[in-house]
């Protein structure tokens, strides 16, 4: 098999469609030989520049979507009950996302995404509180203190800023966004639409 | 058998995702036992209401979702061929449709529905200007000049507006929109979601 291009995918910490998707990428991918690359990113950044706006700021659109979080979770055999306070604020984590991936490598970085996406999805910590996240971070095996160091620091803070630019670059106006071979996916409901271009290419 | 609940659909003549749906939604209700209820709508009253913009208004979604129209329409084997103009206003096929719901029953109406969607989004015949809507009237076996009259008319201009606010009334904020035994689902790609819905009931 030749060595494909791995799988783009962008996330923000605070949403539910791209934790489910989170959850079933990685055994999609590997299916057909495939790496996935994981790209943390702060929606409301792309937000601002777009003019879009979430779901749950329209009253309709939220009443549809707190359920349809849950029910498309369901769906896909992936644990979730909306935490309180949602959405939450998810920079820092973000931050250790970007840090781990530059100095640990890629693989490292996905597996502190899964671990905290869980954390928020399935368990309802508060990934915006500081306490809480130092909290997941010793769980991770991390110092807390250095873990802390990390989302305070201007350095990691602007690594996460070119990473959002570099998103809203690439067109990424949502998430879970998937860029594979050059063909753009939005959306947790786009699963089987990955999965037919993965099993015999463009269609 | 017990008689079950017939499906609403509501869509909007301009709606791609809407005509995409439109032509699955019927044999997949049949298969489990199902009648189709078609409301004909006009999004932008929704809209206007909601302060929800289409996926068009925006640059950078307009680029995603006119390739994502073609792919989805690819991907469910429905022909497609986005119509230039686009998007039009459909009142006038919208009123129709109601006149034809009230006067000769719900399944001419969607018949009619029909007609339209795949004459604009397969053929490319611009519902929105007087004279194709009265050749597509003509095809369909009705007299061109009682359409015209229909569409003119204050009473079918009052029975749209009705039924809009009635859409609106039920939380629908988009099209394709599904409400099915009281659960309500939004979008093309909710397929898979409904089917499994129709089999073995909520989830």
């Amino acid at each position: 098999m030749n060595a494909a291009a791995p799988i783009a995918f962008y996330f923000d910490f605070s949403s539910p469609y791209a934790y489910i998707a989170s959850e079933w990428i990685e055994a999609l991918a590997a299916r057909r030989g495939r790496t996935v690359r994981w790209h943390a990113m702060l929606l409301g950044a792309s937000f601002q520049v777009t003019d879009i706006k979430s779901p749950v700021a329209y009253p309709l659109k939220r009443e549809y979507v707190m359920h349809d979080f849950e029910r498309s979770a369901r769906f896909a055999g992936v644990p979730l009950k909306m935490p309180e306070p949602f959405p939450i604020a998810t920079q820092n984590a973000a931050r250790v996302f970007w840090s781990l991936n530059d100095v640990e490598g890629p693989v490292r970085a996905a597996c502190w995404a899964r671990h905290c996406l869980r954390a928020y999805f399935a368990r309802g910590v508060n990934l915006s509180d500081a306490l809480a996240l130092k909290g997941l971070a010793t769980e991770f095996g991390l110092d807390p203190t250095q873990a802390e160091g990390i989302w305070t620091n201007p350095e990691w803070k602007a690594r996460l800023k070119a990473a959002n630019d570099s998103a809203i670059a690439c067109g990424v106006f949502g998430v879970p966004f998937f860029i594979i071979d050059g063909e753009a996916f939005w959306g947790n409901d786009r699963r089987a639409q990955i999965e037919r271009l993965l099993e015999s290419g463009p269609f």
